[in-house]
């Protein structure tokens, strides 16, 4: 087995794709150009023009925008096997900033690399379309929980939704999963302040829910969390290849 | 000229790809379907699994979540030119439905089609993930605004956002444009009562800065709304074809 077949980015993929060996070698080559990034050092900032993307293999980063009054809102989180600034390839400014989590790994990508690509496997298009549609859905949501749920269950379903996510990937298990978030993260996250989002996980714990603490979110009543959440993973359209 | 050349979706792609002849041809091959829908009856419905997703040549249509609740939060405005429901031919299930606000005229596209398309010619792959990329980058807009946009500034940003998007396929000029959404409309889209909506016009209109009465938004002082937005439309990317 090649060590492309391996990269969550393919897992990903296949989870709406199945596969061919051609497909496989074109995906190989989207991730020749392999860089490393430190903690805190942005990727990508916001109206930034520079034409490129990146595949992230390892590690976590945050996407974020800063306002004129120079608060952060966190739009999402990119996990192993997420694009990280498909738009800023795209579209002719990016319009927000990618800041690494942890210390990343992550393959460069440009729009050449991908119209090629594209060229070579059209289903290939598709697929990226399906994550691209997918993270659409994934802020669609963010919205409405934003709009809508009360923080302790807004809290409870951000922590499904990124075990999903890590789960479609191999990087978590019904359990849980490591998580490098602090709570200042969750807090620019899900709009409290982090004085809020400690009190929430503390009663999300003592309800006997979930428990994240030393970098480990562990859910210690799955079923019933999700009931708590109204969690409905459907938006995140991990049930296997659609095509085949 | 032949009718798609005038579509108002080709017209939309052009400002990403400078279209060939035979890209256009294949954008007329996926405006062969055509439908009507009345005002009021849904094209696709939250929780379906059918794979059919339209472009919108004719008329408004809302896109909106219903709660468990039973509140309604509209997610976005469809406008000619829009893809209705691309999640819905890419996703297992739709994750929203689609009203039509006005009588309007949509062409039917399968994932099959698409696929065919993008077989054919992978640039206009590209394009239509830049239009997915720009719908994502309006969600996160929408999504930044809830968090911390005051609601007149809000209703001023969303109001230069469809006057933008309207531009961009001829159907608005710098001073206006044919607006049918109703109050009810606008407060499900900004988190606002209809009461509260109705305050927010007012404000602006007795500032001197947009009036939307009877049907039509027109901008009494174009620049000074921008300012009072705090509206940069770089996230629209709509300054012409990236891709030549």
């Amino acid at each position: 087995m090649h060590a492309y077949e391996e990269s969550p980015f393919t897992r990903k993929l296949a989870a709406f794709v199945a596969l061919s060996k051609d497909e496989l070698s074109v995906l190989e080559r989207l991730h020749q150009r392999r860089r490393s990034f430190r903690v805190g050092i942005d990727l990508v900032h916001q109206g930034q023009s520079e034409q490129t993307a990146y595949i992230l293999s390892q590690g976590w980063v945050c996407s974020y925008k800063i306002q004129r009054d120079g608060t952060r809102q966190i739009v999402d989180f990119q996990i192993p096997g997420d694009f990280l600034g498909l738009r800023s390839v795209l579209l002719r400014t990016s319009d927000h900033s990618f800041e690494p989590i942890t210390d990343i790994q992550a393959a460069e990508v440009s729009a050449a690399d991908l119209l090629e690509a594209f060229a070579q496997t059209p289903r290939l298009a598709t697929a990226i379309l399906w994550a691209a549609s997918r993270d659409e859905a994934m802020v669609v949501e963010h919205l409405v929980g934003l709009g809508r749920r009360p923080a302790d269950a807004r809290m409870a379903h951000f922590l499904l939704e990124l075990g999903a996510r890590l789960l479609l990937v191999g990087i978590a298990d019904k359990s849980g999963y490591a998580c490098p978030l602090t709570q200042y993260h969750l807090a620019d996250a899900l709009g409290l302040s982090a004085v809020h989002v400690n009190r929430v996980l503390r009663h999300l714990r003592e309800d006997g829910l979930v428990t994240f603490r030393n970098g480990h979110v562990t859910f210690d009543d799955y079923d019933r969390l999700i009931d708590f959440a109204e969690f409905d993973p459907a938006y995140l359209d991990q049930a296997g290849p659609v095509l085949l």
